[in-house]
């Protein structure tokens, strides 16, 4: 049986406070919503509807931002933003700052982003994707009676490759990884890939079928059998004293 | 209109010469295909079928092989296979062995994989990947007379996150990189994602489906609109200079 991606369209720009489960239940999509379902949004819809969306007007950048600011050719605001959400700088060179936020994501920016919004105007990540991911799984159980599961995406770039990939950054009602560790392949020998990173694979997925414009920033992936088991974003996320490149 | 992976299975393993596309083509999902499709097969198949599979008992590790082996609790024949197809030795540690291959992928064991396949056996990776998609999808087009591209799916860990995820290592038909850079967003900005690795993104999306034995060895891509513009593997690969983490 094959899988399918399901593109969902809403017909406005999301605001801080909006009930997002109810504008995709008005979609049609969102009305053949099925037991089993994935749903998965995108981080931008989500911190907008939160209230991350921050006015630059309103942040005054330290002596630290505005150094970093011009050395980088970058606004002297967004760099503050960027240090606010910053636990740790990991490379900071040829004008781009990858660090890892609060939240353990090693990203570029933190994940602030200005694109999509009036000018003026950036987004931080939501405070906790796996909260929002909870919240939202249950208000679809509430308003359509179906069980599904929900993952957050965003866009990030990785070393060794070109382009960026949609990976998950908080989950509900799913196992983001499945561990194949001891598990035996056709001839009987272990299997040498241990864990796929199936929730970073749905987020993939998914973007291919939003494209980067705002009114697709859901997503439903149907007929993927997944274990239900709760998971976290940590499950996702390396840490320092496993990782060859920190 | 959504987007469809369809897994194909295939009734029993490869061996050197086998006509992969004949076998597809007898498979259901197989005699249903549709000009515009996207083919992704697994490097193990191809490697399988191009004459890759290495017995070990016929290579014979130098010294620093087994040197290294030694240190890192490996068989010296298969660290000499991953000495043979490295170029650069990126990271050496914890018993891993990061590496960037004679292909210029960076990956853990230069690719070189003992999985699904009788004990005292290895794959190495396609010689070139590229020219594999390619073979193949101008048999697809004799022999079943349809237009389509085809990528070449390996399973490879990354850096900073848990679990493995699904990148291309050769394509033909198809722009493996959707860049938009200069392309204005519902506001008019310019995009700050420029560019997204879609090749990358589709093999993760039919790793969902395919799952980790033998039989399921090829997916197919429906209802995806892409780039038919002719990319190559090198167009996924960042430059040593511009990366970060090398």
């Amino acid at each position: 049986m094959s899988m399918q991606i399901i593109p969902v369209k809403i017909p406005s720009d999301i605001e801080s406070g909006d009930d997002l489960i109810e504008i995709l239940l008005k979609t049609k999509a969102g009305r053949e919503l099925k037991e089993g379902d994935i749903l998965v949004f995108t981080q931008k819809i989500i911190s907008k509807q939160e209230g991350q969306k921050i006015e630059l007007s309103k942040v005054k950048p330290t002596l630290l931002a505005t150094g970093i600011a011009s050395a980088y050719k970058k606004d002297p605001r967004i760099v503050q933003l960027i240090l606010d959400e910053t636990k740790r700088i990991i490379r900071m060179k040829n004008g781009i700052i990858i660090s890892q936020t609060r939240h353990g994501l090693v990203c570029a920016n933190a994940g602030i982003d200005e694109s999509n919004m009036e000018k003026g105007f950036a987004t931080l990540l939501p405070k906790d994707s796996d909260d929002s991911a909870q919240r939202l799984r249950k208000r679809i159980k509430t308003k359509a009676g179906k069980n599904v599961a929900v993952i957050i995406s965003d866009t990030f770039g990785r070393p060794f490759r070109e382009g960026q990939t949609d990976v998950a950054i908080g989950v509900s009602g799913i196992s983001p990884i499945i561990d194949y560790e001891g598990i035996q392949d056709n001839f009987k020998r272990v299997l040498r890939v241990t864990a796929i990173a199936i929730a970073d694979e749905i987020c993939s997925a998914t973007e291919l079928v939003r494209g980067k414009t705002l009114y697709t920033p859901i997503a439903i992936v149907r007929n993927y059998a997944f274990d239900k088991k709760n998971g976290t974003l940590q499950d996702l996320l390396r840490v320092k004293s496993l990782d060859l490149f920190r």
